[in-house]
C-alpha cells in the first residue's frame, strides 16, 4: 500500500507492501559497503514506523550503526516504534550522552515508558544526565500507575490563556508546532493550571482575529482523571470521536492529553489481553513469535493446573456412576456429545457477555433481563439439537436411549448456556474480569454438570424405559 | 468523567458520569411540559453522543420531537450516533423535505451507510430529493462494497493545487474549515485528481507564506485502494499513527479519506467478531442486548450442531474400546482431565495464533519456527501437569495406571498444541478466517485425539504393566 518510487537500499515499487527482511539485507550490504549515503538518503524518505520494523531484522550491533546515521530527531522518532527489548539492546550499545540526547528528544509518553523499562542502575545514571525540564518531566510521568491516564498520556500539549486574541493564540501556536505531539486541540488554562475550555485550531483559523480565546473556548471540557483506567479513557476517546483528551490530576489541575492513537493501542491491546484470557492465556507483553520460550510457559501452566483440578470432579461423577455405566456400556458413546454441547453453549453464552460488558453494550445490572433472554435462546438452541441426536439415538441405540439422550441434550445445554452467562456477572460482582468466563473455564464447569444429568437421568430413565 | 455544571435537563455535577435513563425521564418530562426552551438549551450544551444515546431510551415519538428541536446541523450530527434501528424508526416519523434535509447535512460516509440501510423505496424516494452533487456522492460512496477501504472512508476532505503559495492555501481552508470532516490533512493533487503529496496544517502553520504547497508537501504518500479491507486499512493507521489515510480508485485518482476515529471503530469491531468467533458465535451486528432472539439463535445453532457431528467421532472411538474400558472401569476416573487438558492446552495455541495473525505479530510464513517453539513450551507443560498426575494417579489407582495417565498427559498435551497451533494456519491457507480455529473446534478434534491416545495407550500398556 506503500506508494514509493524508491531507489537504492528499498527498491520497492507502486503500491508494493513494505518487505522488512528484503530492506534488512540491502542495510546489511550497505553497512558492509560503507555506503552510509544510501542509508542516510532512505532514513530520510521512509517513515519511521517502517525503518524501525527494518532495523529490528538485523543485528543489534548493526541497527545501533544505522540508528548512528540519522539525526538527533529522526531517530528519536524511529527509536519509538522499536519493540522494548530492541530499544534496551539498542541503548546497550551507544555512547552515554547520546541516549540522554535521544531520551531529550523523544515524545514526553514514549520516553516516560522507556524510562521505566530500563535497568535500575541505567536510570539512576540518566536522570542526571537530563536537562532540568526534562528530568523533571520524565520523574512525573513514571511515577503513574501502570495502565492508567496518567501513564498513558504526554506532557506535551498546547496551553492558551482565556484573554489572549486569536492572533496571539495563532503566533503561540506557530511558535511551538514543530515541538508539540498535538497542535490541533489547544488548552484553556487559568493562573492555577485549571482547565477552562478548550480550542480547535479549526476553530482558530475560521475566528475573526479580533476575537479572544475566552470567547471562542469551549467550556465544560469532557476530561479523564490521572487514576482512570486507560479502558475508560480510549472508550470515551472513542465515544466521541476526539483527537484527545486532557487529564486532570487530582487538584482538578491540567497534567497531560491522551491522544487517539494511543487510544487505538489501548483498544487493541484490551482486545488481544481479552482475547488471549479467552482461553486461558494471561496477557503477554512480547509478540507471541519473540517472547521467551520460559515466559510462554508461565503465562499457560496456571490455568491449565487449575482446569485439571477441576476435571478431576468430572471423574468423581464418572466413578460415582461406574455401575450405571457398566450395565449400558453404550451410554458412552454420547457421553463426549452431550458434555462438548454444554461447554459449548456454556462458552457462546459467556463470551457474548464478555464482551458486551468490555465494550459497554451490556451493564452489570442487565443480568437478570439477558439470563431470561438467554432462557429462550439456548431452549430453541436445545431443542434443535435434540431432535438431531433423537434421529442418532434411534439408528444407533434405539429409543430408550434416543429419549434419554435428547432430554439430557435439552437440559444440558440450558444449563451450561445459563452458567455461561452467570460467570462474568458473578466475577465483574466480584471485581474480577470478567473475561476471566473462558472457554475451557466454562466448559469444565458444565462438564460436571452434563456428566451428573446425563447419568442421573439414565439411571432414574433406564429402568423405566426398559 | 463529564465535568460540567449542567443546569435543568441534565442536572448532573463535575465529574458525574453520564446517566441516560436519568436524562431520559427528564428530557420526557420537559416534552410533556412543553418546556422546550429548556430542551433546546440541553441540545446546545450536550456532545451528539450524548445527546444520542438519551434519545435512545425514548420513545421513537418522543426521540422524534426532541430531533425536530436541534437546529439542522445539530440534528445531523446527533443523527450520526443513534444506533441504525433508531435511526430508520426517527426518519419513519419525520417529514419527507426533513429527511431530505438531514441526509443533505450528514457527514458523508456516515450518510453513504445510512442509505443503504434505507429500504430501497425510501432509498428511491430519497435520491431525487437530494441536491446534485449530494445525489452523486452518496450513490458513489454507496456502491463499495461492505468493509472496505471505500465503504469506510468519507468524500469530505481538503485538497490543494501544487503551485498554490502558503497564504492561499490558508485562505482556502478558512474558507472550506467549516464543512470539511478533517482540515488537519490536505492532500495535494493534479488536474486528474491523481495523489501528488500532503501537507498538515502544521506544516502550513510554520512555513513561510511565500513558499508553495508543492515545496512543502511530503511526498510518496501511504494511501489504500477503495477496495482494501478494512481491517488493512485500520492497520496502516496504527502503524503510522495517522490522523487519515487517502483511499485512490483503480485509477490511482484520490477518491476519499478514512479518519483515525473510524479507523478506531474497525479496530473494534474486529476485536469483537474475532471474540465471537473464538466461542463459535457468528458476528451480531446489533447489540447483544437488543438483538432478536431469533438472531441470536441462527448465530450459534450452525457451529453447536457442527460440533456435535464432530463429537460423534469421540463417540465412536469410546464405543471402539468398549471392552478395555470395562475390564478398567477406573480408567474413566481420568477421561474428563486428561480430554479436556488436551483440549485446553490446543485452544491456548490456537488462540496465541490467531491473535498474533490478526494483529500482524506473526505471518503465516513463521508456522514452522512457531510450531518448534511451540514444541518445547507444550512438552514442559505436558510434563509438569504429568508430574501432577503421576502423584494423583498413585493414590487414586496405584502405580500401572498412574503411569499410565502421566504418559498419556504428555502425548495429548503435545498433540492438542501442534493441532491448536497448525489450524489457524491451515485455515489461512484456505482462505478462511483464522479466527475460526475456535476454542470449541481445537477442543472437539483434540478430543478425538486424546481418546484414541488414552485408550490406544491402556490397550498397549496396561495387559504389560500389570
Amino acid at each position: 500500500m506503500q506508494s514509493s518510487k524508491r531507489e537504492g537500499i528499498a527498491g520497492g515499487g507502486e503500491n508494493e507492501a513494505f518487505d522488512a527482511d528484503k530492506i534488512a539485507s540491502a542495510l546489511s550490504r550497505a553497512l558492509r559497503d560503507g555506503d552510509t549515503g544510501a542509508i542516510e538518503q532512505w532514513i530520510d524518505e521512509e517513515l519511521a514506523a517502517d525503518v524501525a520494523e527494518a532495523l529490528t531484522e538485523l543485528e543489534p550491533e548493526q541497527a545501533g550503526r544505522v540508528l548512528a546515521l540519522a539525526g538527533r530527531e529522526p531517530r528519536a522518532r524511529i527509536f519509538v516504534y522499536l519493540p522494548r527489548n530492541s530499544q534496551l539492546e539498542a541503548v546497550a550499545a551507544m555512547a552515554f550522552d547520546t541516549v540522554a540526547a535521544l531520551v531529550e528528544a523523544m515524545p514526553h509518553d514514549e520516553r516516560a515508558d522507556f524510562f521505566k523499562a530500563l535497568p535500575d542502575d541505567q536510570r539512576e545514571r540518566l536522570l542526571p544526565a537530563l536537562a532540568g525540564a526534562e528530568r523533571e518531566d520524565v520523574r512525573q510521568l513514571a511515577s503513574y500507575e501502570e495502565e492508567t491516564a496518567g501513564a498513558l498520556m504526554t506532557s506535551d500539549y498546547v496551553t492558551l490563556r482565556r484573554d489572549m486574541s486569536v492572533a496571539d493564540a495563532f503566533a503561540h501556536l506557530r511558535r511551538i508546532a514543530p515541538d508539540s505531539e498535538t497542535i490541533y486541540n489547544a488548552y484553556v488554562i487559568d493562573d492555577d493550571r485549571r482547565l477552562l475550555g478548550v480550542v480547535t485550531l479549526r476553530h482558530l483559523l475560521t475566528a475573526s482575529d479580533g476575537l479572544r480565546v475566552g470567547d471562542l473556548m469551549q467550556k465544560n471540557v469532557v476530561h479523564a482523571s490521572v487514576d482512570d483506567d486507560q479502558e475508560a479513557v480510549a472508550k470515551i476517546i472513542a465515544r466521541y470521536d476526539f483527537i484527545a483528551l486532557p487529564v486532570l490530576d487530582a487538584d482538578e489541575r491540567l497534567v497531560g492529553i491522551v491522544t487517539a492513537d494511543d487510544a487505538m493501542d489501548v483498544v487493541e491491546a484490551e482486545a488481544t489481553e481479552d482475547i488471549l484470557l479467552s482461553a486461558t492465556v494471561n496477557p503477554i507483553d512480547d509478540s507471541v513469535g519473540r517472547a521467551a520460550l520460559g515466559m510462554l510457559y508461565r503465562k499457560r501452566i496456571g490455568w491449565l493446573m487449575l482446569l485439571v483440578f477441576a476435571s478431576l470432579a468430572t471423574g468423581m461423577v464418572l466413578d460415582f456412576f461406574r455401575n450405571t455405566i457398566a450395565a449400558n456400556m453404550g451410554l458412552l458413546f454420547f457421553l463426549p456429545l452431550l458434555i462438548a454441547t454444554s461447554g459449548n453453549a456454556g462458552a457462546q453464552a459467556a463470551t457474548l457477555m464478555v464482551r458486551a460488558l468490555a465494550t459497554g453494550d451490556v451493564v452489570a445490572g442487565d443480568w437478570l433481563r439477558l439470563l431470561g433472554r438467554e432462557a429462550v435462546v439456548s431452549s430453541a438452541l436445545g431443542v434443535t439439537l435434540a431432535l438431531a441426536m433423537l434421529a442418532i439415538g434411534l439408528i444407533h441405540s434405539g429409543p430408550s436411549i434416543a429419549i434419554l439422550v435428547a432430554v439430557t441434550m435439552v437440559t444440558v445445554v440450558l444449563v451450561g448456556s445459563i452458567i455461561g452467562l452467570c460467570l462474568p456477572f458473578a466475577l465483574s460482582r466480584l471485581n474480577l474480569d470478567p473475561a476471566t468466563a473462558s472457554a475451557p473455564l466454562v466448559t469444565s464447569l458444565s462438564d460436571v454438570g452434563g456428566v451428573l444429568i446425563y447419568f442421573g437421568f439414565a439411571a432414574m430413565l433406564l429402568p423405566r424405559l426398559g
